[in-house]
């Protein structure tokens, strides 16, 4: 299933910066970026229960936050990008 | 229709950073921020088409991006928040 990754950190000190690459690095073990802090990650329920525990684990409650969305399986067709960076959908060939 | 509208904004100049002020501000005109570039935006396809047509000429395609994800109407049951400053989805009730 896809699951939208979008989060926000306080990077007012090196903790929360540290933070941050932490919980980015996170993101990429399970997804691709999609945006500065917006994963898209292709998981399983497994998967994502251990996702959700690592980050739960890694952010401070009380300056940042996760949102998760279920974007279901016809996801493909429900997302549009414009601009800079556009990404290749996980599954789609990469032609080298 | 709910649609998620995400964004990346360069800011390492003084445009950039008006740049992304604008945005933040068009999105606020036609939804709800629930992160700093997350914004959940409940409008007719007229109204979308609007946002993203503003959004459109507001940003810097090379430096800047826009994703929009197309929620469909089940989506209050695809979202879970954790962390600071959880949200009132917007047609709930606001009890004073």
């Amino acid at each position: 299933m896809m699951v939208l990754v979008t989060y926000d950190v306080a990077t007012s000190d090196r903790v929360g910066q540290r933070r941050l690459q932490k919980v980015a690095k996170t993101c990429q073990n399970f997804g691709q970026r999609v945006q500065n802090s917006v994963f898209e990650c292709d998981v399983s329920m497994e998967q994502f229960v251990r996702l959700k525990g690592e980050l739960t684990d890694l952010i401070e409650p009380s300056t940042d936050s996760l949102r998760f969305y279920f974007l279901g399986n016809n996801w493909k067709h429900r997302v549009e990008h414009i601009g800079a960076k556009p990404v290749t959908p996980i599954d789609d060939p990469l032609i080298l």
